[in-house]
């Protein structure tokens, strides 16, 4: 199975992953059925497409693009022979997910990959009871909002199959997305773990009075998150190190292992105490937010960014 | 003594970081008194104030800046009189830093703030041999390059005073940087920290043959180093709650203890073996870096997205 071969996508739960792989997939030209169980579904993934839409339009839409090629379908294994790739956005729970990938894995086509957006769960978890072809189930996990951001954690489980990992990873490189191959399954994959790794040290840093809420916030947007949205950790290392990356973590280790320490001293428990803590800072520093306006803001500034960075060739 | 009076800072080092925040200071439109001792180092700092003046051109220079405002001496300490900040950047030594310290604190006038970009060494380490105004030393801690990225980490010593911590931050952020305030001297600071817990797992993930360092670079740069760049830790578990930090932490609690519990038994260690493993794979996956255009890309980038923020309510 060749990637660019991909017509039709079918997308299984209409939540905020859900709703956010339907808009992207049809801006990238692609037919797409959709179903959800939920009462109401089909009318609000309605109103979301056509409010997301020109946001969509603005940063670019595939000539084949139309919200025409949605189609919303109360039983999608009927479906199913007509579809080239599922992606999954159903709970994250494993018995949910064993049951329905059987039945996927029964019903679709033996190419069709079946890739879940699970956040936590490895596939070997769910791919047990799939009898026919589980070498094409695998997780292919997004980064909120799909739609916007680039990232995509493709997890083969230890008994997915060549040519199925290659064309999920061409598959979404396709579509203009950053897949990453995860060779062996881990809890929380890569980003998250990275990004769980930080806040661990912020919130302990927040609930031990050092720093405020607001500030630590302050202290990623106007230093580290800025450069990370254009090199990361080890590229970043490189550049410290005047081009070599063993020079740079053989000269900062010492200070690094003494700071390693004290961060593992200090090491974040989470409990209902500093649950309470960190709110109670969160509200009185950051205070409420406008939610609406600041996910506007954020998302016009992430496309703006997105479109900056892939007209510069170091970024592309 | 109030931040809008400060006419004149005294820069001492020029190297990479005392040469960033000299051409920073003086696209302020400030006079920059500058010295360092090493052979031609003027010489390079003409240089390099030329060759960056263009940037600063196009990131907006205040009415009065000029490269005329510069003017490197030999001894810095025959003209203190007339500094208003000092903003040291040399080596990362505290018997250089304690001696440093007890002779501009014994020459400068009394309501100079002496400012230290040490990233390592708390103030109360070097201050002990100050006899006169101790309380006015502090760190003034940028992130590299301090030209462009805004944040300064603040950093007061125990026994630093109001109203001269209030004159550090206000000092920074009449240059338009994004100041924030340490309450109490830890290793490492906030934002070396935050990177370093982050790094830490970074490393543990490529030594275990998890991923490649070049796919956990794009992990960051095509996902959460491009959210970062608009919202910090506390403000996007906010966004990932509905609007409720509780909420959000409440929410992922249990699998983030599952993640954190695997991390912590993966902690990375660094030592001569696992640095070669990773040094192995940068080298393989990532290869050679062209330092110069990378650079370049990545100021162009931070610099559009450093006034593309600065346009944006959320992010002003």
């Amino acid at each position: 199975m060749a990637a660019p071969s991909v017509k039709t996508v079918g997308v299984i739960g209409t939540g905020v992953i859900g709703s956010s792989w339907t808009l992207f997939f049809l801006a990238r030209g692609l037919k797409v059925i959709v179903t959800d169980p939920a009462p109401g579904a089909r009318e609000r993934l309605e109103k979301y497409l056509i409010q997301e839409w020109p946001t969509m339009q603005r940063a670019g839409l595939h000539r084949e693009a139309s919200l025409a090629n949605c189609r919303f379908v109360d039983n999608i294994f009927d479906h199913l022979k007509g579809i080239d790739v599922v992606q999954e956005t159903g709970p994250e729970r494993i018995d949910f997910k064993r049951e329905l990938f059987a039945k996927l894995d029964a019903k679709a086509r033996s190419d069709t990959l079946l890739l879940s957006s699970s956040s936590g769960i490895p596939s070997s978890q769910f791919v047990t009871d799939c009898k026919y072809n589980p070498g094409r189930v695998m997780i292919g996990h997004p980064f909120n909002p799909p739609h916007m951001v680039p990232l995509v954690e493709v997890v083969p489980h230890p008994g997915a199959k060549e040519p199925y990992i290659t064309a999920a990873v061409e598959f979404y490189l396709s579509l203009g997305k950053k897949p990453i191959l995860v060779k062996k399954e881990t809890p929380g994959f890569i980003a998250n773990r990275l990004q769980m790794a930080l806040n661990n040290e912020a919130y302990s840093l927040v609930s031990r009075g050092i720093i405020s809420a607001a500030e630590l916030d302050t202290c990623i947007t106007a230093g580290p998150g800025l450069r990370w949205s254009t090199t990361g950790p080890f590229v970043t290392n490189i550049l410290g190190g005047g081009g070599s990356f063993r020079h740079l973590v053989e000269h900062i280790g010492t200070a690094a292992q003494v700071w390693a320490e004290d961060m593992r001293k200090h090491a974040f428990d989470l409990n209902p105490e500093t649950i309470s803590i960190l709110d109670a800072n969160v509200r009185e520093t950051i205070g409420n937010v406008d939610m609406e306006s600041l996910q506007r803001d954020r998302d016009h500034v992430l496309l703006d960014l997105i479109a900056l960075k892939s007209q510069t060739p170091s970024f592309k």
